[in-house]
């Protein structure tokens, strides 16, 4: 008799929430006060390894419990699988997940629910990883690229991308992968750092951060622009004359501008040399990235953390609108999604440069990026992996920063397990960070009243 | 003494769902079992006159709940805001809705998080309208083209749409409007039917109510495709044979195709001189819209009623990817931003078909047509809004049609109100037609582990 196999037995959610808005750490034009956050999802089994898939959507505080409300909704289509099936073939579970018809009417794949999905079937790559006893990068470059498409959904993609085309690529980025393991093993994965550049810091913190950061190896920085041309003029002349001419200086306006703000605003700031022009519109607009992208050349334009899905990457290639295309590891339907989005990347012959920072996006995002160097693109030329230094201490598995270099994981997962002690802590609104919190305020609030 | 101004007291949230799906009412190739059910809020005043402002964002079943979740988090917003205030400015609240920085993250301003802030923004308007004792469209239509302008949010259109075009467009409007109010109130506005064409339905169905549409004065009925094509061809077949050359016909196959299933599939069916396709692929995609119009013509291409926000539409018309405008009441930010997608239609000369049905959408729809036939763009030609005969009996102010037309509201308010009856009943899972329904299966379920 053979034994029961495992099954899913929980879908266990917690809204965790970081105080980050006191700090202004993470203050740009669009983000004044974000208090970075996680939707965390864990998939409990009765495996004997007692394994457990650990996977979140990030969000910047409020709506957090939104986000946990939709990860809830799909509950019902999770527990109870078997864990080997859905780790022989996560693309399946995205493709039921996407594909409940009820649900679906809420996107179709976009906003919260799709995050919601990405955050499930991240945690199914993490088990999936875990249980192989790999990092996800190297579980997904050591993979058939059979498989690998198979976990494709090629749906509306296919004018622009086949999956007999994703195969081919696939089987040609296998090609000297085995030396390219070895050189990420040894050097890590290129890194730019945002740290010097949030729009709440000041001039001083700026100097000082931006010159921690050449000193440390970085070779690109960013900054915040958007919010007053004035501010950003002499911010971008402060960081120049810090870093010299040789680093790159990316700036970001957060979805600022309208499209001839955007062009006006970033000539205005070209003397300074912007590398490119992060989410200089909506990022909704592809027709008005590619007007941006002609008029402002050669400022290269970038965008992709709020690109909700393939079908906008696929336009904003097709339409030859970004120069820069920028992953997230947690905004589409997981990393069947991101494959996707690689494969028409490396199709357009498009260098991808996740976005990163907030919580645990640099832990999710390097495995990404380490795939599509060692089986896929094949290079690192003109790709770099965002860098931002807060909030790595509550995951098992941080990432490692050296000389400017992501460092190769080499625990089994998706990097995406939080420690115990933050989730205990920072809970919201029952963790003990909050619930101190809360009572401190409401102590405030009755003095205030007594005064 | 100057009385206390009336404030928002309360923003309360119901999970309404009726058991369409066992019916196949609704059902098309996308969506085969949908539980129509409305994410409800009203607002309540201390206003003397007791005034309500009702909305809902409508879903078809499951999902419901992560949806009063999203109006549920937006409660702070609203509550203790000047009922006057709120009444004479409702675009700015929908301008503070999607500028919560926070909230912003879970979008910006599409799916969850965007429905959630249309069913807020059209219960002001709704309240609005009942303090201006007149139906919404009236409201709208007698409004002074500087206000409507104030009202519309521009941010990321303007590269289509300055707020200066958007009051030529409106003066223009003017003129002539009593006249077409005149007619609007006599005739009523042009609609077509569903009602036969759902996938779920027998050819005898199909054939009993297209004759019984036709006999009713509509002069446009729809039919669901998609699934299958030798079945499409059969249906198509009937349904041509029943009403005639006359009768235009339109299909829909809600979003089930890539861009070359799309254009083969439409070609195939062309012998039977469909009027539209709607919804051949994707919502999200522009240029596969664009590129199916250029291959199908003269069959029109139709599309709306998931289109996220104004950005989407606006590309769509930049591209020239639509040649029928379809609007819904309750997926995009309100009553503002559909203002702001009449006048992009209007701009670029394209029909607006809206998409209505569910539940209580035809209510909400009719009104924003009326307004755009009156006040903006003049005509009703080639315009005909949606009409599906279920689920009005649910409201205070239900549709009225009259030989193929719907009859202009006359009680004020946006005609969203449903009775408290029907909330009562179908509230789930506590009103008392899913208690029982829920007992029941409970029941069924413990006979069928006995047997």
């Amino acid at each position: 008799m053979s034994p029961t196999p495992a099954r899913i037995t929980a879908v266990d959610t917690y809204d965790i929430r970081f105080p980050t808005s006191r700090e202004l750490d993470g203050s740009d034009a669009m983000n004044p006060d974000p208090d970075y956050s996680a939707a965390y999802v864990v998939l409990r089994s009765d495996a004997a390894d007692g394994a457990e898939g650990h996977g979140f959507t990030f969000t910047i505080g409020r709506g957090n419990d939104v986000q946990v409300a939709a990860i809830d909704a799909l509950r019902g289509h999770v527990v109870g699988r078997s864990v080997d099936e859905l780790c022989a073939d996560p693309g399946s579970l995205g493709r039921d997940l996407i594909g409940d018809s009820q649900l679906r009417w809420l996107g179709p794949e976009k906003g919260v629910m799709h995050m919601a999905i990405g955050a499930v079937v991240n945690a199914v790559w993490d088990l999936a990883a875990k249980r192989a006893h790999k990092p996800l990068w190297r579980l997904l470059a050591d993979a058939e690229p059979e498989w690998l498409v198979r976990q494709v959904d090629f749906c509306y993609i296919t004018d622009a991308l086949t999956p007999e085309e994703a195969l081919d690529l696939l089987r040609r980025g296998r090609e000297g992968a085995e030396d390219r393991r070895a050189r990420l093993v040894e050097r890590g994965f290129p890194a730019y750092t945002t740290s010097p550049g949030w729009l709440g810091y000041s001039d001083e913190k700026l100097t000082r951060l931006a010159a921690e950061a050449v000193a440390e190896g970085f070779t690109q920085i960013k900054l915040k622009v958007g919010a007053d041309l004035a501010d950003d003029v002499r911010r971008c002349r402060v960081a120049r004359s810090v870093v010299g001419p040789d680093i790159r200086i990316a700036i970001d306006a957060n979805q600022r501008w309208n499209i001839d703000e955007a062009i006006t605003w970033t000539k205005a700031l070209a003397e300074f040399q912007p590398y490119w022009i992060e989410e200089p519109t909506s990022p909704d607009d592809v027709l008005g990235h590619a007007a941006i992208r002609k008029a402002v050349a050669p400022v290269k334009v970038a965008t992709g953390e709020h690109v909700q899905n393939r079908i906008i990457f696929k336009q904003l290639l097709q339409a030859g609108a970004i120069d820069v295309l920028q992953i997230d590891a947690a905004r589409v339907g997981g990393v069947n999604e991101n494959l996707a989005i690689l494969l028409l990347a490396a199709k357009f012959g498009v260098p991808v440069c996740p976005h990163a920072g907030g919580v645990g996006l640099c832990e999710l995002v390097q495995h990404l990026s380490m795939f599509d160097f060692v089986a896929l693109s094949g290079t690192t030329e003109d790709r770099v992996i965002e860098y931002v230094d807060h909030l790595h201490d509550h995951f098992l598995d941080p990432v490692v920063i050296r000389e400017g270099h992501y460092t190769a994981p080499v625990a089994p997962g998706f990097s995406a397990t939080m420690r115990p002690g933050s989730i205990a802590e920072f809970t919201y609104p029952g963790g003990t960070f909050w619930a101190a919190d809360l009572a401190q305020q409401k102590l405030n609030d009755k003095k205030g009243a007594a005064v």
